[in-house]
Formats: C-alpha cells, sequence, structure tokens
C-alpha cells in the first residue's frame, strides 16, 4: 500500500502590492482527494480555476490574518462555491472579525449561500489544536506580526496499520480480526495467549506534517511550534541586507526564514511572500540556502509533494 | 487641434462566475490622460496592471450595484493605491452601502489611506447630474436588476472654441480679448459695436458621451437615458434562446440589448458581461448585429476610441 497523497500547491507567492507575476496569499493543500484552503488573497478562486480546482469540495479555509493580501479573495470565493453547487459544511478558522466582514458583504449584495459556513475563532497564544477531520488534524499557534496572527500545522492522522502476512499465518488469524489488529489491538490466540499487536504490524511510518509561517517577523518560538515538520513554509519577504525594513514591517528576511528552519530541524523549507521589488528570486533563495540547504523557493502554480 | 482622447478599456467582460479567459466587470475610461473607473470586479487591479495604468491617477470610481462581479476588487485597489503613494482625493460613486462595507475591512485590517475618499450616494430614479470634474459631466439613471442598480453617463465638457484667424484680423482683436472669444464671449469693437461670438469662432463639435448599463434587463426607459450617445457599453449575458434565463436572473439577451442601441439611435454599442457558458461569443455578437449592425464584442483588453 503506498501512502495517500499529501501535496501543497502554492496559489500565490507575492506579497500585499499586485504584480502581474505573482499572487497574493494563498495554497491549496490536497490530502489523499481532499481539499484545504490556507489564506485567499484577491485572485485565488481564479488561480484555482487555472489548475481546475472545483471549489466546491474545500471543506476547510484557514486565514493567518486580516491583511489584506491574505483574505480579499475569500468573499468570492464563497460566492462562487455557492455557484458551483456547495452543499457541504466549510469551516472556517480565522480571526473573529472575518466572520463579520463576510456577513456584511453578504448582505448588501443580497446574497445567500447554499451551504453552512461554521467559523471558527483562532486563538493568539499557545499551539491548539483547532480542528480535525478524518484525514488531517489542524494546529494554530502565533506568529509575531503588526495584527494577530497564526501559523497553522496540518499533521496526518494516523491511518490503518500494514499486516505481516507470514505473522497472520503463523497464528491463522481469521479475518474479522484483522482489522483489530490494523487499528492496534493485541491479538488472543485459540489458546488465550495476548500476542502483542507489533507482532503482526509493520512500525508506523512517520505521520507527516506541514506547517506554514506568514506573515511574521523572525520569532524563536516559531521554531518550537514547527519543530520537525516534513515541510515549513515561511515567509521571506526581503533579502538579507533590508534586514531593517523586515523589522519595521515585522516580515523575515531570508536568512531569519532559513534560520526557523534550522533551529526546527525540518526536512525541507519553502520561501515565499516575497516583496514585489523581486521579479526574479533567484537571490532570495540563495541567501536562505546558505544557511539552510533544503529550501526551495515558492512559485505560483508549484505543488510541492509530502513524501 | 486635435480632440482631446476619450476611450474606453475593458478589464472585465465576464460575469459573476469566474472564468480563465474573461474577468468580472471593470472599465477604465481615459479622458485627455485622466482616468475613471467603472465597476471593479475582483481582479481588475491586476487587469489595471497588466495594462500599466498607474492606479493612483484614479480620482473617480462608479460601482454599478453591489454583487459581488462588480465590487469585490475595490477594496484591494483602494490599499494598493495607498501603497502606490496616492495622496489625491478619490470620488466613488455608489449605492451607500458600499462605504459600510469599505470601512470594516479597513478596520478589520487596521490599514489606513494616505487619501481621503468622498462618497456620493446613488439615487436609483431619474437622470442624475452626480458629478463633474473639469473635463467629464457625470449623471446616473435606474437600471432594472435584483439589487438597486445604476446606469452611469460620462459626457465631455465643452472645451474653449476654436478662433478663426481671418476674422481676428478683420476686427484686429487683441490679445487678450481672444481667450474671452474662445470661452465664447461676444466681441466689442474699437467703434463700440457688439460682434457675435459666432462671427469669430468655429461651430462646436459635438461633445461625446459613453454610457454604462450593466447589470439590467431589458427596460424601454434606458433608451430614453442614453438617447444618442457615441457609445453604449449594454450587458448582453444571454443569447437569445436564454431570454427565460434573462428574464428570471434580470439581464438581458442580444437581441435586447441591440434593442436599446436602437431605440436610443446611438452611434456605437459593445456588448459584454457575457454568461461563463460562453467561451467564444460570436453567436452573441451575431445576434445582436441583427437588431443593430454597428456593434461589437467587448474582450478584456479591448480599447474603444470615442471620435
Amino acid at each position: 500500500l503506498s501512502k495517500p497523497s499529501f501535496t501543497v500547491q502554492i496559489l500565490g507567492s507575492g506579497s500585499a502590492t499586485p504584480t502581474t507575476y505573482r499572487n497574493p496569499s494563498g495554497q491549496l493543500i490536497e490530502f489523499n482527494n481532499a481539499y484545504y484552503l490556507i489564506d485567499c488573497g484577491e485572485g485565488t478562486q481564479l488561480q484555482l480555476r487555472k489548475i481546475n480546482a472545483k471549489f466546491q469540495r474545500i471543506n476547510h479555509v484557514f486565514v493567518s490574518h486580516l491583511h489584506g493580501d491574505h483574505f480579499f479573495g475569500l468573499i468570492g470565493l464563497l460566492n462562487s462555491m455557492h455557484l458551483y453547487g456547495k452543499k457541504t459544511k466549510l469551516t472556517i478558522f480565522s480571526p473573529p472579525e472575518l466572520k463579520e466582514v463576510i456577513d456584511l458583504q453578504l448582505r448588501v449584495s443580497k446574497a445567500r449561500l447554499d451551504y453552512p459556513i461554521e467559523y471558527i475563532d483562532l486563538q493568539n497564544k499557545g499551539f491548539n489544536l483547532i480542528g480535525a477531520d478524518d484525514r488531517l488534524e489542524f494546529f494554530s499557534f502565533p506568529l509575531k506580526h503588526r495584527v494577530p496572527t497564526c501559523g497553522f500545522l496540518l499533521k496526518e492522522k494516523p491511518g490503518l496499520l500494514k499486516l505481516k502476512n507470514e505473522a497472520l499465518a503463523e497464528y491463522q488469524v481469521p479475518l474479522q480480526e484483522r482489522n483489530k489488529l490494523k487499528m492496534g489491538e493485541d491479538f488472543i490466540s485459540h489458546e488465550g495467549k495476548i500476542i502483542k499487536n507489533k507482532h503482526f504490524t509493520y512500525p508506523r511510518e512517520n505521520l507527516r506534517t506541514y506547517a506554514y509561517c506568514s506573515d511574521t517577523a523572525y520569532s524563536p518560538k516559531t521554531a518550537e511550534y514547527v519543530k520537525e515538520v516534513d515541510v515549513l513554509y515561511h515567509e521571506a519577504t526581503f533579502e538579507n541586507a533590508l534586514a531593517d525594513k523586515a523589522k519595521d514591517t515585522m516580515h523575515s528576511t531570508t536568512a531569519q526564514a532559513a534560520k526557523v528552519a534550522k533551529e526546527a530541524n525540518v526536512k525541507k523549507l519553502i520561501i515565499g511572500h516575497y516583496s514585489s521589488r523581486y521579479r526574479y528570486v533567484d537571490k532570495l533563495l540563495h541567501e536562505a540556502r546558505e544557511v539552510f540547504t533544503n529550501t526551495i523557493a515558492a512559485d505560483d502554480g508549484m505543488i510541492i509533494r509530502l513524501d
């Protein structure tokens, strides 16, 4: 059995001022054909159309903070989901004010949505389990920005264990007992003897994790929250030479993003949320790699696979 | 002297559901290098970037109604205008609720704008002069849609008259008197005789007019409001075979748009706001031309010149 797919697709790798070459923040996470959206800058729905992702299959949206380049595209997406026939519940994890913004816009446009929305207010302290479905668990943690901002961590849920055929044969395990083994239970043999689960099953593979940190200044706490994740997306709005500007605006430089990756010992770092001054980001990538080798530079449309 | 330029550039010719080939409603009107924006669907600011139009030079925005495909892009544009250094006043003509929407979004994102905004509330009855600058006069008139919706008419203001050199020589008109003639005053000769202005000036050319009607069902009143304009943009969301759907949704068919153009005896009709079901609009154009020959089909990026 191969692992279920777990991918991150970059919908926008730009920041606040619009450019013709990068969209504002948005990411589509796909796990075993289920969709999760993180941030939703203006034009995100068009990006989703371009990659042919069915809007109405998104059931969870995560909004990191209420700067426009992270949520101005949400109201349009919500309307389009309705027009495309969504009926299933949408859960939105966001700062509490977002509901007010959406409700007002629906009211003035006399729009109705044929699907329910549940808003989950983000807390701005501590590492919190904010929700889960049957595939993933969702966590939030505070970032360090000009307005309350959360990072997100999505963690694969344990699936069924894989069975060792030779052990099943050895104890002649009946079919109906095998599911229990897959779920981690021990086996009681014909003679009443308890045989530990691990005799029948392969060790569980690591549960994959993805963390998203944007927007944020460098904080040593971030590394604690994203410790050893498989893939970390961390904003790198500015090159190192603009560290003062990064500090003033509470954004990160490339070296700061890479420092978090190194401190957290993550497997892979993706940088993004580039200032519009950068048409090409080779230099940013180079700077980050000097601190943390396994870094890639986000680009709109790029897919990163968690293996 | 040639006439000042007066152009309409289509930023979006699509309707509510997003497509990768048409943006939602937006038009950039340019008169002698001044910019006016009509409607502002999601992604309008990106369209403006693509054509290299400087945001901060837009001082007037007209919002026809509060369906999302006509205003969801405004908040992003307002933010970007600030980021690009706009300082001059922006006047927004819109349904009154728009101010509340914009203010709330600015508030939750803790954004400030370094330029003042004046909101002019649209009335939904009668033909009204809603504003003017030194180039154009702006009028609104009611359309027929599911929410309060206005059409707009932009009319060239009379410029200075052009002088006839031979008449100036005949009466030896001093330099300081010539500006008065240009402004339409009569001339008093050396002997105290009044010489009519028209002796010195060429007849005024027609003042050019542009009218925008979207979204709307067919209404016989529309033709009265847009009587004999140079260019009329009238939505044609559906083909004639879908007249029932047009009626239900309070949109127009191609023949209905063309009928308005014909009844109003306009010089040129532009159709647009096509349903997303139409990838190509040849058929829509053909249907409209059967009723009104001088019709063109809007396409994103197209420029229409008023001569």
